[in-house]
């Protein structure tokens, strides 16, 4: 039985380069105190106050807000862990205050229900997210214990784990209708050492798709609490991927500017998919048992949540029946249902997987944090299995999925993500896009746990972001100091300082983007005995290690890539990329209307480095046709024949900094000449 | 000054052939009898009989719901001109006795109003559709008049719009939110001889766009009329392109099956597009003088019934000036906003035109109703200069853009047209299309008016549809007898047939398709010094003819063609023409999706006539590539230089033949090898 791989604990990383570094600066300094501001101005916090004072009525914002809470203390309890922060230190605790009193005695904990439905507690599972808010509690908590020691949150959380474990299954059996609560209680089981925590994290996994309990819910709304009697008061709306699109039927509201006032159509027919008949249980997952489901399907973030939790529990339960179906799942999403950049949901209403193949390019929703799910997702299957597949993913989506979600400025977002754009599509400010930022937020402040891992052999270098790792193999620390060229370059240079020579296995994953692949030892070439067409793949160097230096070439070309002829969107279309980048025309570097350039699949591209542009980013140069506008003056349509083409330059620049300069289109997917 | 054109009386021509005969059988024994059906099943007549009898309330269907009995009316007079039907004839007596018993002292005449807001005449221009109705009933008198002689409809027709000529615009200033009315009574005022109802004609055409009224009633809703009161009582909904989608926010209801129940989400939109802030005056041609448009916008069908009208006026008030402008508008629709098929119109919400080159082809709206009015458009431009493109824009409109609104059978319709499907569009039955029916009815009923046209020094023959012509010019009586092969050959043969030796200019419009012309008059070839380039125009035959056999060979052949570089949708896109045919290809005929096809626009094709396909068509043949399939299983992406395409064949059938088979794809453009 596979023993599984560790991440190693935040402050034992550091990020030191000059590509995540700023980033996490400015996701430090800007986005996490933003976040903060808002739980004042947004009234989440007086939620929580009012709730401990057993008022009634007058709930602000959503009714998950509660949650918001939460994932700020989560993304600031990652950076307390690696930094001193007395300011950050005495806000973290004092917002624990107000949430501690306000948990009921039993252990519950819901300021929507406290102040506006208190007598309908668990009559609603599918869209009333009391286990949502719950498991992002936990995750708070959790991640509050694991940074300072403390246990002020953890115990709330532990009590209210402790009061689902005692209502569910025996009061109330069914699974929630959004995701999150099993991947939470796994981490809980993990900082606790206690297996009902894990026992209850695989009830919520096998349980889903085995009642009628959503469909009941359905048929008896007059019973139950539902998003009737919530009337609309929001502010600083977050949810994992609901604002303007929930299938909960919510959509943007306007108190205190806190999110778009977009009455986002499709909110309505989301709300009818997830509520009324017939219910599309397929939406949660909950269309069959998760192992008699062949494909991924339904609401992409809740999907991605979902095979999280699942991938822990079979880990932790040795099933590996569990394990290699949440693989099967796995393979269907990457060779049938991902986008190019690794993005993943096709369809706007419903945020959801749509069929095989379907993966329509100027209508892609590609939902940012869906991106960051399978993030969390690949990194437990890489834990439970050690494959590089899934790591390798987890740098491609992060590049190309999660990135993009986020301007260069870090104060603008995308919540879905095209991969072609008519010029109007933008990045919108916080309250528009309220999910994003606190998933970014501490997606980012935790990036140094998907750097490495060990287990008790050895150690897996997975991500390559400069800076350095104080790990730990078999009770015994290794420095690893890291340089990386990466996205731009394929250089990497790892330095490893062993107190006194230490035997252990290097694994270096070598990405599938790579040509081929080179490695030195103290300037000695290694034979890695790994050519390009094993990767995604580790190369392994098992030996007894001194202080030592490693250099590592990627080789980086561009490639011109085709999708799966079944794949409608992009027939007759290629996409480029290099290295972990996939890139894109945007329409501010070209003259013609994207459309009309078509690019030739034996085309040479430059790659040219520029300081100045976006930051700092590596452009694609290369040439293209566009038809000549001779003699089409009058005309609209005549015989093909007679339309001749012309040569011109284009420059592809990395998608995730698309949108960045003068509005206009954009395209990942371009036609082939 | 350009004294006109005249298209001769219904009744002294035949259309006797193979193509458009048993498509008007259909017409006569199917559809305008279920029109008539309708008109007892969905309340209409009960509407005229209550509102005669001075009740209230209970309205049945629209609140347009007239204008079904009047265009029922209309068709049935169209077929009387030319046959004996006297149970057709006594039921259009009775309906016109329940229209006049309805109709008030002052001669205002309105079903709704009278039923339901009798107090609210006038006050809403924008939206309630009383000069619409109106319009209807003027056509239907005068189509009545023409057929059978007697005034009964027609002096209830001239009461009403004697009544307008009253009330407008001393007492209200301003243009109806539905053009209609401004071609309605010109051909009042042609049948009458009198010059008010042509000034009155005149006055709509100029006063649109030049008042705030719209604006006006947006703001002061509680006042006027609205469809607030209208409470959705529907039945036997007919509207022309209304249904599902009116700008009116009219959405199908549900009384006896009257029309979808499809609420069309589009419909809220299109209804906030025409009433509420800010208030849209392009979607109805009413955002600037139409001296001032630039370029074809808005509804599409309100458009083209607009341009027919101010057509009409301008021929009428030897407006050269205004003649010339609508033809400029003419340049921009075919020029910039046409689709391949003829079809116009690009966007559901709001039916409407988009912008110059914007030409999507599954959202493709190309309603039927607006190609339907693109007939008459042109006919009327036609008959006001001469010039042989109006003439051949209504060949290929009628062949690709308004038959393919019907089905083989004659008893399912297409609202809008796609240029694309996935296979899940489908015509309907006529209460979820209840706009189409009556608008092909008439068209069809009257397809004789087309054919020919005369002046003082000759005949145009327009049509190349087989039957006889009754013909006169300058008092001489001219018979034509005609056999054409049209579309699937080019050959036509023209029978003259004179009295006596008779001078007279015989025109033959050489169709753009043309690839060559060549003609003899009894087996002598005639040089016509018109060669492809020059076409549409009309060979002209001007001699002292005597009994004559003429035959044209027209040269068809398969053509590629492409669209303008602007246009997106296109782009690496083309599409087969042969003859006035547009081809697409159809799922049923292929084995791959039809976006794996590409066609090399050098490719030659072989026409081959099949008698029991689709009622006998001509197929194309030939030749496409699909990329090869092997070695994609598990991969997603991969590069491009690996892809092979293998060759197959593929079969193009009719546009207009399309989804009368298997439901599947189908693709009027498809990508370029």
């Amino acid at each position: 039985m596979d023993t599984g791989r560790q991440s190693p604990p935040i402050e034992t990383v550091t990020i030191d380069d000059e590509f995540f570094r700023p980033r996490r600066e400015i996701n430090r300094e800007v986005t996490i105190e933003y976040q903060y501001e808002q739980l004042e101005e947004a009234g989440t916090l007086e939620n929580f106050r009012r709730a401990s004072a057993g008022e009634r009525g007058d709930h602000n914002g959503m009714w998950f807000q509660d949650s918001d809470a939460y994932k700020w203390i989560e993304a600031a309890s990652y950076v307390l862990a690696s930094r001193d922060d007395p300011d950050l230190q005495v806000r973290v605790e004092a917002v624990i205050e107000l949430i501690a009193a306000a948990q009921a005695e039993d252990g519950y904990l819901n300021t929507y229900f406290a102040l506006e439905v208190p007598d309908k507690r668990w009559s609603n599972l599918n869209t009333m997210h009391e286990l949502y808010c719950g498991g992002h509690l936990i995750e708070a908590a959790v991640a509050h214990y694991r940074a300072t020691g403390k246990e002020s949150l953890l115990d709330v959380a532990t009590d209210f784990a402790d009061h689902v474990d005692r209502m569910f299954p025996e009061q109330i059996d069914g699974a929630p209708g959004h995701q999150e609560i099993e991947l939470a209680l796994m981490k809980l089981a993990a900082v606790t050492d206690e297996e009902r925590y894990r026992d209850l994290a695989a009830y919520f996994v096998d349980v889903r798709g085995t009642t009628d309990r959503f469909a009941w819910e359905n048929d008896h709304r007059e019973e139950i609490a539902t998003l009737d009697e919530w009337e609309g008061d929001e502010g600083g709306a977050e949810g994992d991927g609901e604002i303007g699109a929930d299938a909960d039927g919510e959509d943007g509201g306007d108190v205190d500017g806190a999110d778009g006032d977009d009455e986002d159509d499709s909110a309505e027919e989301d709300w009818e998919d997830a509520e009324v008949e017939p219910y599309d249980a397929s939406y949660n997952q909950a269309h069959a048992p998760l192992r008699d489901q062949e494909a991924v399907e339904g609401h992409a973030v809740r999907a991605m949540y979902y095979f999280a939790g699942a991938t822990d529990v079979a880990a932790a339960t040795g099933d590996d029946d569990l394990l290699a179906h949440l693989d099967s799942l796995w393979e269907n999403m990457t060779q049938r249902r991902l986008y190019v950049t690794g993005g993943i949901g096709s369809q706007h209403p419903g945020e959801r997987f749509t069929r095989d193949y379907h993966l329509p390019n100027d209508t892609a929703y590609a939902e940012t944090c869906a991106a960051i799910g399978s993030v969390f997702w690949n990194q437990r299957l890489f834990e439970a299995t050690g494959d590089a597949k899934y790591t390798d993913l987890i740098e491609w989506t992060l590049y190309n999925a999660v990135l993009p979600g986020v301007d260069l400025d870090g104060t603008e977002f995308f919540y879905d993500n095209p991969l072609a754009s008519d010029g109007n599509r933008h990045r919108e400010g916080w309250f528009e896009c309220a999910c994003c930022p606190p998933n970014l937020a501490r997606l980012l402040a935790s990036l140094e746990r998907y750097l490495y891992a060990t287990d008790d052999t050895g150690i897996y270098v997975n991500q390559y972001v400069g800076g350095t790792g104080e790990l730990s193999v078999a009770g015994t620390a290794i420095s690893i100091s890291q340089n990386s060229d990466l996205p731009w370059d394929g250089t990497v240079t790892l330095d490893i300082d062993v107190a006194e020579p230490t035997a252990f296995d290097l694994r270096l994953r070598v990405p599938d983007w790579a040509e081929d692949v080179s490695i030195t030892v103290d300037g000695e070439a290694v034979d890695t005995a790994v050519d390009a067409t094993d990767a995604p793949t580790y190369v392994s160097i098992d030996r007894e290690w001194e202080d030592a230096r490693i250099t590592v070439e990627f080789g980086m070309s561009v490639e011109v890539l085709e999708a799966h002829p079944a794949v409608a969107a992009d027939a007759g279309r290629v996409a480029l990329t290099r290295g972990p980048l996939v890139y894109c025309l945007e329409g501010v570097d070209h003259d013609r209307p994207l459309h009309q350039y078509a690019i030739d699949p034996d085309a040479t591209f430059e790659a040219a480095h520029h300081d100045e542009l976006l930051e700092g980013v590596t452009v694609l140069d290369g040439e293209a046709t566009v038809p000549s506008l001779d003699g089409w003056d009058d005309e609209l349509y005549r015989p093909a024949v007679e339309t001749a083409t012309e040569n011109v330059s284009i420059t592809a620049v990395p998608y995730y900094a698309w949108d960045n300069r003068d509005p206009g289109e954009m395209a990942v997917w371009v036609r082939e000449a």
